[in-house]
C-alpha cells in the first residue's frame, strides 16, 4: 500500500536510537531467566501501557498447557504471564510482533567483562544478558509501537506486540498465545538475524542417549564393559548421520551455511567411580531438522542410526542404547518468500538501509515453528544482532541494528496494516 | 619353628566360624565410609579390648600427616583414629596384621538384594558393604587374636593388629601407623585374595585429564570445537599405552592375568549445555603400575602419551590437555617370595586347607605399597573373598574362607612369632 511520504518520514524520523538503548538497558537490568520470567513480563507490560496502547496481561495455566500436543519445556515454571499489546483498528491486515523475554543463564560471571545484568554501552553496542537474544529486538519493536502511538498514526489494521516467556526452552509462551486464539495476517519475530530477512528456520529437537556398560573394578576392567568405549560407535553413527543429512540439503535459503541442520551433542556424563569401569553414559544434544521435514520421520532416522550402530557392536546389540526426546522440541517452519509479510519487511528494510537485505534461512529453532505450523500465520524473523553473540559471555547487540529494526518494523506496520481511509 | 602339635591343634580347633560371622556382622552394621570411619574404629578397638589384649587408640593429626611425602587421600577427613592391639612378648619376631575399616559407598540402594549395612547370611556367604573388602579379613584376624589370647598362648614375639582408616582413598591410615614408628618383621594384610598368597601388588595412580574445546551455539557448531571429539584421540592414546605396557609384562606372579596393570578411566563429564558445543571435558581414572616401577617415570610415560596424541591434533596441539595426579596414589610393592612371612603363610595355609595355595600378584593397589616401600616390612596379602565381589552391590564373602583365614593367621602367629621358651 502506498503511504503518504510525510507520514513515512515522520515515523522514520521519530525513531530515537537513544530511547531504544534506554529501553533495552531497562529490560536487561531485570533478569528474566527461563522459568522465572514474571518480573520481566510485568516490566514489559508496564512499558507498553505507558505508551498508551491497550495491554492485556494474563496468567498462563501452565499445568493445563502442558497437556497440549505441541508443548515442550525444559525448566520448572510454576507461574507464567502472557502479555499482548494492541494498537490500530480492524479495517486492515493485522500484524503481530513477537518477542521473548526469557534469557539463558549467564554462565560463569567471571567470564563477563561487565556483569551480565548490568547493561553497558561499549564500542557502539549494548552489552548484557539478553542484549542480542532477544531483548534488543523486543526493545526495538516496543519503540516502533511507541512511535506509531506517539504520532497517533491511524492504522487501518492492528499491530500487536506479544511478549512471551519460554522461547528458549521450547516455546510455551507463544504456544499459550496461539492457544488463546491470537492470530494475525503476518508476524515478525525479532530474533537476531543480523538484519537478514528470514522466512524459514530449522527445527531443533532435544535428545538424550543412554549407553549402558558393565561395571567392574578398574584393576580387572576386562571383566566389565566400558560405557565410554561403547559410546564411541554411537557417536560415530550420529556424526555420520549429520554429514549425510546436511549433504542432502537442497534449499537455497540455507546455501549460506555449511551445515544448516547440525547435530550437536554438547553434554556428556558417565560413570560414578574413576577406578571402576563406567556402567552408564548419558549424551545429550540437539538435532537440527529442516523446514518441511516430518518430525516423526526425522526422529525415526536418528533412532535408526543409533540402533544400527548398536547392532554392529557385540555388547550394544544385546544392551541397546536408548534415545529419549526431552525438553525443547522446536518445530522447523517456513513461510513462502513470496508472502506479503516477507515482501513488506524486505521492502521496508531496503528503504531504511538503502540496500536489499539478504533473504536467508536460519539454523536455529525459534517460535516461527509454532506461529507458522500451529498458528498458520505467515511469519518472518528479522532482528538486530548476530546469533553468534547469543548464549555466551559478553553478549551484545549493535546499536545501529536496533534503530534499523525499529524503523523497519514501524514502516512495515504502516504498509502492512495500512492507514485508515487509505490516508 | 616347630610348634607342639597339641598347641597347634588347640588353636585350630578353637577357631569358631560362627563367631567370625558374628564379628563380621557387627562390623558391617556400623557403616564406616571413607572419611567417616571413627565409629568403626571405636567399635574395632572395643572388640579388641574385650579379648584382653592391649589396645592403643590415638587421634591421627590428619593435617600434619597431609604434608607427608607419601600422603594421598580423596575424601575430606576432619578426624581419624588409629587403633593398634598387641599381644605377646619381645623375644621373637613381630607379626603385624593390618586391616582397613573404611568401606566404599554402597551406590544405589535399590541395586542391593538386602540393605548394604544390614548383614545377612545367605548361600554360605555373609552379605553387606565391606563383607569382602575387607571387614571379613579384619574379623578373621580379630578372631585369630581372640583365640590366641583365650588359650593364653605364650608367644615369644608380638602379634599386633592394626585397624586402619583411609585405605580406599590412598592409605593415610597405614601411613599414620608407619609414621608413628610401628614396624614388624612380617606383615599380613587381609585384603581379599581368594585365599591366594600374595607377595606383590600393583600400584594405582589416580589421574584426571582435562580437555578443552571451544563453545559455539549448537546450530553453528562448526564455529566451535567439541571437547568430546577432541577427547577421542586422547582416549585412543591412553588405551594404546595400556596395551603396550601390559604386553611388556614379564612377571610370573602376574601371569594369571591378561592385563595386570590396567588403565581404567571410569568417569567422564563434559559440557554445560546440550545445544552448545562442549568447551570442556574431564576424564578421570586409575593407572596401574608394576611393582618395582619408578612412579615418576610411569607418570611421565602417561603424560607423554597424552601429549603425543595432542601434538597430532590441530586444535589440541595449541590447546593441550592437562594431566593431573590427584587423590589416591597407591604405591606398588613386592616382597620376595622367599621371605619368611611368605613361607610362613603358605605353609600355614597348606596345613589348614590341605593344599598349597597359589602364589600370585594382585592387580589392585593396597597398603602393601606402604608397608614394604616406606615401612620396610616384608608383607603378604592373604584374605577371604574375591576382589570381584568388592565395590559392588551385594558384596559378600564365603564363610568358609573366613575360617581358613582365621586358622591360617593363628597358625602363622604361632610359627612366625614362636613360643616363649621354645615351648
Amino acid at each position: 500500500m502506498d503511504i503518504d511520504p510525510t507520514v513515512t518520514r515522520a515515523v522514520l524520523d521519530a525513531v530515537d536510537e537513544q530511547r531504544i538503548v534506554a529501553l533495552l538497558s531497562d529490560l536487561i537490568a531485570v533478569p528474566s531467566l527461563s522459568g522465572d520470567e514474571t518480573a520481566g513480563q510485568q516490566q514489559v507490560s508496564e512499558l507498553l501501557a505507558a505508551t498508551g496502547v491497550d495491554v492485556t496481561r494474563w496468567e498462563i495455566d501452565v499445568d493445563a498447557l502442558s497437556h497440549h500436543d505441541w508443548y515442550s519445556a525444559e525448566v520448572d515454571r510454576s507461574a507464567a504471564l502472557g502479555v499482548l499489546a494492541t494498537y490500530g483498528a480492524d479495517d486492515g491486515p493485522a500484524l503481530l510482533l513477537n518477542g521473548h523475554v526469557d534469557v539463558v543463564p549467564p554462565g560463569t560471571p567471571s567470564d563477563w567483562t561487565t556483569p551480565p545484568f548490568e547493561p553497558v554501552v561499549r564500542d557502539g553496542r549494548v552489552h548484557g544478558r539478553g542484549a542480542c537474544d532477544m531483548k534488543g529486538g523486543l526493545a526495538a519493536a516496543l519503540h516502533a509501537l511507541e512511535v506509531l502511538v506517539a504520532l497517533d498514526v491511524p492504522l487501518a489494521g492492528q499491530v500487536s506486540l506479544a511478549s512471551v516467556v519460554g522461547e528458549e526452552d521450547g516455546g510455551c509462551g507463544t504456544l499459550a498465545l496461539l492457544d488463546r486464539g491470537v492470530r494475525a495476517d503476518g508476524c515478525i519475530i525479532m530474533e537476531p538475524t543480523a538484519l537478514a530477512v528470514v522466512p524459514a528456520v530449522a527445527g531443533a529437537l532435544s535428545w538424550r542417549i543412554r549407553v549402558r556398560g558393565l561395571s567392574a573394578h578398574g584393576c580387572l576392567r576386562e571383566e566389565g564393559v566400558s560405557a565410554i568405549e561403547a559410546f564411541f560407535g554411537v557417536h560415530r553413527a550420529v556424526i555420520e548421520l549429520e554429514r549425510r543429512r546436511n549433504a542432502a540439503v537442497d534449499d537455497p535459503l540455507f546455501d549460506w551455511l555449511d551445515r544448516p541442520f547440525a547435530i550437536c551433542g554438547g553434554r556428556i556424563a558417565g560413570g560414578d567411580w574413576p577406578s571402576s569401569e563406567a556402567d552408564w553414559l548419558v549424551w545429550e544434544g540437539r538435532y537440527g531438522v529442516a523446514p518441511g521435514e516430518d518430525l516423526h520421520a526425522a526422529r525415526g532416522m536418528f533412532e535408526s542410526a543409533v540402533a544400527a550402530a548398536a547392532a554392529d557392536d557385540p555388547w550394544l546389540s544385546t544392551h541397546p542404547p536408548t534415545v529419549e526426546w526431552w525438553g525443547g522440541q522446536f518445530y522447523p517452519g517456513r513461510t513462502s518468500p513470496d508472502a506479503d509479510i516477507v515482501s513488506a519487511v524486505r521492502s521496508a528494510a531496503t528503504q531504511v538501509t538503502g540496500a536489499a537485505p539478504p533473504l536467508r534461512g536460519m539454523p536455529y529453532g525459534c517460535d516461527l515453528g509454532l506461529t507458522t505450523n500451529l498458528g498458520g500465520i505467515p511469519t518472518v524473523v528479522f532482528g538486530p544482532g548476530d546469533v553468534r553473540d547469543a548464549h555466551r559471555p559478553d553478549e551484545s547487540v549493535p546499536i545501529a541494528d536496533l534503530a534499523v529494526v525499529a524503523r523497519t518494523i514501524a514502516l512495515t506496520g504502516l504498509r502492512f496494516c495500512g492507514l485508515a481511509g487509505g490516508a
